[in-house]
């Protein structure tokens, strides 16, 4: 499992095996049962999260109990909150294990000393949160301008691997269309 | 007008005199009149742009070649288009100045090589990317839960000090509402 990050680490972030040793060496490794919760509204973010395997998720209650899904992030991928992380206030999001998950953490300081002593990894982590910026703001472009047909096709393009990994319900809470609408329009596409 | 960036870098990112130096030492100046272009969909961001005075937008412009307004930065805010900076692709975007424009510009590798050499302003510029995160997140999930009346109100609360300058169209582009629903909700909200 420890060499998914290492793989991914030489093949994304372009680190040599020293780099990677370094940043393991700070790492926590950690594994959560579906339905454990990593961060509840309300408390401090102090991680980023690097998935080695299983799916996390990133979603936000309304006043009236229901819940919004904001972000996905299935092996391979990051997770934290990056607002709560970077001002040390508390956050409005939780972070669940939608599967068995099994992680790498680092603490706040020990990435920000990571960042320092590795240049292309402060580059690499300012990119990841650009194209989640630039994957929000399409979504705001697309609630706005598209029909939901569009949005689903949009959300099947930018989780390919895992769309089916993810319950119907929570697609639906993520586009911000009942479930209903959401079964109609995927039956159609089926009939197509 | 330079002072501005000298103060602001001093109360908010906590840089010295050195640093602040260090930094104007690679910025170029420029002024734009109001509707010049400083990029246009297709074109590759290169640039960080800070604003000494006047109000720069980032758009984006629909099929059918309406425009929807993503973010506005008055003096003593940021400006860029990060995915493109940050991976050297082409833009979705146009940036346009509102107003009359002062700014300072840093070339993409200049402020990467800055960042190496001022840790403070490598965690300062990825926590502005990440307030720029959640608060598209926050559009995301008014956008699915909130009525018009709360997303103006949420407008005028993220853009306290300029709302009324932005003309009242290109608010109602933001909120992607229509200007006549817009304009009845702001007739409601004087009455109250």
């Amino acid at each position: 499992m420890m060499n998914n990050f290492s793989n991914y680490a030489k093949e994304y972030i372009h680190l040599n095996d020293e780099e990677i040793s370094l940043m393991l060496s700070v790492a926590t490794e950690k594994k959560v049962r579906r339905k454990d919760m990593l961060l509840q509204a309300g408390e401090i973010c102090r991680h980023k999260i690097f998935i080695l395997g299983g799916m996390l998720r990133l979603f936000r209650t309304r006043e009236d109990g229901s819940e919004h899904n904001m972000y996905f992030a299935p092996e391979h991928h990051w997770m934290t909150e990056p607002e709560s992380l970077g001002n040390g206030t508390p956050t409005l999001y939780d972070i669940e294990a939608l599967e068995d998950t099994h992680m790498l953490l680092w603490a706040k300081r020990d990435f920000v000393s990571l960042s320092v002593a590795i240049p292309k990894l402060k580059i690499y982590s300012e990119n990841i949160i650009a194209r989640n910026l630039a994957m929000t703001r399409e979504r705001v472009f697309n609630t706005m301008s598209a029909t939901v047909e569009e949005r689903y096709e949009d959300f099947v393009r930018s989780y390919p691997d895992i769309f089916n990994r993810i319950p119907l319900h929570m697609v639906a809470s993520y586009l911000g269309v009942s479930l209903k609408t959401l079964t109609r329009v995927r039956h159609a596409q089926v009939k197509r």
